[in-house]
């Protein structure tokens, strides 16, 4: 039934994020995702749009999404209806950001005096609190557990599938010549209480920099080139799904 | 040697912090700690004086330094040639702010949502990166040993000893008729790296509540008013120095 697109229609909108819309469908366990092109930073402080961000994100997602299941890693991802559109599970969103660091940037050079682009011994799993009103601060696991965000038993799971994620995506994107700096995931759970990775995998949530150069506004192919203001935006993200297109290709499908 | 006041003087400055000046004496493992009445708060933001505080705070700190070694926590101090002087022992202060919490204020509230005054199940012991530059800010454990600011084992000692302060402060001000909400620890290694308290423990490091009243304002005896604008400081800092000296008088000794 989930794969059949022709019975389903869009009944009511369930919420509209920074960047997608997610609707309720006549089949209650399916929701479907719409990416828009509006991109936001620092906590929808800076706002604006980049050309053609819907349909590339939803594309570079649903192409990740397809290979992480298949090496085992459950996701929300079902289909995509249509290029800016993907079919998902229903799941209760954790209101954690997983973020996964194999090379220091953002807040953590900000927050630690790390020097941009440290090589980190070992990846290095964070978590901050989904909440806007607070501004997506950092979490101890102490903190996250007070506040009952999640369990210790999620917790444990939740880390040991993120560091199979960049396992994949760090080997993925190395055939793609980028190196994956750092990205943001979030995990669900659907009605069987079943950990499925959400959300999408995107130049949105990566850090994703351009082995072909060492310049480093150059070799940025990332939300930074917006949250920067470095121009080229578009043809960044354009450059990444080409690149992803191909190596899937390359690899056989 | 240590003990002999009247052989040592004073050589030269060490560092001046916001609190309290560290002066080097003629005896290379002993420091002079000479305590200020000057105040600040919000990394520096906001400054100002608090009468006889410098006095008040290297009386209450001495007699708490004290009492926790005679319950074998091992500390920096030694004696107190003046009213608002302390010596101490050398040591290579961890650059750590370690907090301790027993009941939800400050920082907490305002990063995670939690309502001041939440009780916590557990003490939360929380680190932080003693970083003016950084702004002090919260470190996860991974963060800490990633910047090798503290070895695992070195943080496992600390917590352990945190959390037996803990255990001692909240008992001793419950005497006092004062209860602990949270509070803050720095530790040292001396010249043998054995693991020593540093620092000082006074109304700056620790907010404190009047048990005898549930107002919320009327009920602080710490930084907090002068943080706050809510004056009467100084005979705030005044009366956990009585009441901590009644206490010590009352069990003889």
């Amino acid at each position: 039934m989930l794969n059949n697109r022709s019975t389903m229609s869009v009944t009511s909108k369930l919420y509209e994020g920074k960047a997608k819309i997610l609707y309720k469908t006549d089949v209650p366990e399916v929701l479907l995702a719409d990416f828009k092109d509006d991109a936001t930073a620092f906590n929808a402080q800076k706002r604006g749009s980049i050309t053609n961000k819907g349909e590339i994100n939803c594309n570079i997602s649903s192409k990740l999404f397809q290979q992480l299941e298949e090496n085992g890693i459950p996701t929300h991802y079902l289909d995509n209806p249509n290029p800016n559109q993907m079919r998902v599970k229903a799941v209760r969103i954790i209101p954690l950001e997983v973020v996964v660091r194999n090379i220091a940037a953002g807040s953590l050079c900000k927050q630690t005096g790390l020097e941009l682009g440290t090589v980190l011994k070992e990846p290095l799993t964070e978590f901050y609190y989904k909440n806007d009103e607070l501004g997506d601060p950092l979490l101890t696991r102490e903190r996250l557990l007070l506040l009952e965000l999640a369990s210790q038993e999620q917790v444990e799971q939740i880390i040991h599938l993120a560091l199979r994620i960049n396992d994949f995506l760090k080997g993925f994107f190395g055939k793609c010549g980028i190196t994956l700096v750092d990205f943001k995931l979030e995990f669900g759970l659907d009605s069987q209480k079943n950990l499925l990775l959400a959300d999408e995998i995107s130049p949105d949530t990566c850090r994703l920099w351009d082995t072909a150069t060492d310049n480093p506004f150059d070799r940025i192919l990332d939300k930074d080139r917006f949250r920067r203001d470095l121009g080229n935006v578009e043809n960044a993200y354009s450059e990444v799904l080409q690149r992803v297109l191909k190596t899937i290709e390359a690899n056989g499908g």
